[in-house]
């Protein structure tokens, strides 16, 4: 959600009792997000109400109530880390490194790091803000078994996220859904984490499990809290809301979308098609099926087909629109819950909805036991 | 499961308080259908236990308490509908017709009215057995809600059998799991059959839903009864069953797989490896990653990698020794779930350990509301 979870949208989450997550990215620049933790924190700083939990973090420990996430087989580190420095955030996301899990040591200790220093300064000084400032939690994102084996042995991340195989965007091209990969990671986990074991894995705390991939409302989420997640991520869901830094062509693609399984596809089309260089052979993203993925199947060169995606962006909107003309070539990365979503709301509200549908299945499953 | 599911599987399962189902499969001949037929009418006759509501059930009607599921793209409808006028079936599983679910109309209708000429000649005789006999109840499976809304308007299953893309062996190509895909159907049927409402889709009652792809156990069971589905459907799970008709490398490759997703993958590899023609192109299937595939992604021809094949089957049970030796090419289809899978138990034992299992997650869960 690089461009489009921005600081809007990742400070309302936070300040609506979750935690919001800008997306740092790929690019080696990094400059987008800078002024994304910036206005976070203007953001945070100017809300009304400053009774708000979220609020009160931030005043309390000069941390920004919110995470960033990376895809990290692009990032310069060093670069990130002195962001990371400068704007402190609750929590780092990892993502998709170059060769595997064992890549993201350097990241994992450069983040657990970031602010020792500075606490060795503080020595003297008991009371300190800074004192009470801990590095930000360790938030590693994997899609298989093979992943949360080196994850939990190098690593020891705080949360798992835990990607199946419907979420859009970029994933592991070969992956289950939650409906397997939960039970079989939760397994792993149980079987490490037991009190009477004595594993390599589990010299740490057992982490946090949070399941992502098709969650898109409180139903779907709890069928996860039931496998064996703590709690839910939901990207695509949140295309769909007002603080989406996002164009009305993507988000009405992302309404009318019905039979996610159908209507979406996973891909490296749109990757090829708008020269995207540089994700690991095992990746591709989910997206909505367009005249570029259609083109690509029937044989087009991933040249001829890029030339076609590159005019098709002064369409504007319209370029969204391959389910109206046929024609539309924009990416539309989106996950196979889409067709389970039917309005923009406020972030606030589809957190208050999703609680609420979170309670009523309670509800349901309460008077039938 | 061709060949797999046969007499003793099915009956098993029905004999456990299930249904089992044997495959019909897609051959013009149907001879081993017929076969399995027979065998399964002995296993009920000549169990020790006949007051088994399966022997019961079969006694009072001549219905044997069992399933036929046939891919309907390559079966003989006519030799089909003669071997079930002969073996009387408790349920028609449909699947896979060459271009569309309206390609069902002529089975389903031809299923649905396989007993009325003899019940006409019967009409004088109230009291007569056959007059008790209804017509197999018609399972329709679909991946998909376009074939959903296709399948409500012209084929009034009486069980809808929804296969989410974990599943093994054939589906379609492209669909989601059953986090989305069960919540996406249930809305679907919700929306057509409150009372209130009369459309096209509710003139009849509405179907059961059972849930297909990934369950392997009670908690995965579970999370499709809480995502709506009244059932479930396991196939994977009683490959890895005594009485399944299977060779010991084949079992012996699902038990040792881990890691679902990635151990296994979607192809049709599988299918031009062994020359087997005429699945429309929509579909394709899930097993374990072997030599075969990954001589495919490499670039191999189709006729090569069918030679390899073909010499493989020279080697027995070590042709499926791929994770091994690094050399096998037999087919093991299997779903995400093969994971979860650890040992071969009697189909008995595994339903009444999925029904244990149940009852755990009811008691887990009754505890944490």
């Amino acid at each position: 959600m690089l461009n489009i979870a921005t600081a809007p949208l990742a400070t309302s989450l936070s300040l609506a009792g979750g935690i919001g997550f800008i997306a740092g990215g790929y690019d080696t620049t990094l400059s987008n997000l800078e002024t994304n933790l910036h206005h976070a924190s203007q953001l945070i700083k100017s809300h009304p109400d400053q009774s708000n939990p979220a609020c009160k973090f931030y005043t309390q420990t000069g941390v920004l109530p919110l995470g960033v996430g990376f895809i990290n087989w692009g990032v310069d580190r060093n670069e990130a880390l002195r962001i990371l420095r400068r704007y402190r955030v609750a929590a780092v996301w990892l993502f998709a490194p170059r060769d595997g899990m064992r890549d993201l040591l350097g990241w994992v200790n450069g983040v657990r790091g970031l602010y020792q220093e500075e606490q060795m300064d503080d020595v003297d000084d008991s009371k300190s803000k800074s004192k009470e400032t801990t590095a930000p939690q360790i938030w590693i994102q994997i899609s298989s078994i093979a992943e949360t084996t080196t994850a939990l042995k190098h690593l020891h991340p705080d949360v798992l996220v835990i990607q199946g195989s419907d979420a859009g965007g970029h994933g592991l091209a070969r992956s289950a859904s939650l409906i397997t990969l939960l039970p079989e990671v939760s397994n792993l986990i149980a079987e490490h984490y037991t009190p009477s074991t004595k594993t390599v894995l589990n010299e740490h705390q057992p982490p946090t499990l949070l399941a992502a991939g098709g969650l898109t409302n409180g139903l779907t989420l709890s069928a996860t809290l039931l496998l064996g997640a703590t709690g839910g991520v939901m990207g695509t869901r949140f295309l769909a809301s007002h603080e989406a830094h996002i164009t009305p062509g993507y988000q009405n693609a992302i309404l009318r979308a019905v039979d996610g399984g159908v209507s979406t596809v996973r891909t490296t089309v749109y990757d090829r098609v708008r020269d995207i260089k540089g994700w690991p052979e095992r990746y591709d993203g989910r997206g909505i099926v367009n005249a570029s993925y259609l083109d690509a199947v029937g044989g087009m060169s991933d040249e001829e087909n890029r030339r076609l995606y590159v005019n098709e962006m002064k369409r504007g909107d319209e370029g969204w629109d391959w389910d109206v003309d046929g024609r539309g070539r924009m990416t539309t990365y989106a996950g196979t819950g889409v067709g389970l979503i039917k309005e923009v709301l406020g972030v606030g509200e589809i957190v208050r909805q999703v609680w609420g549908e979170v309670a009523d299945v309670k509800r349901r499953v309460r008077a039938r036991l």
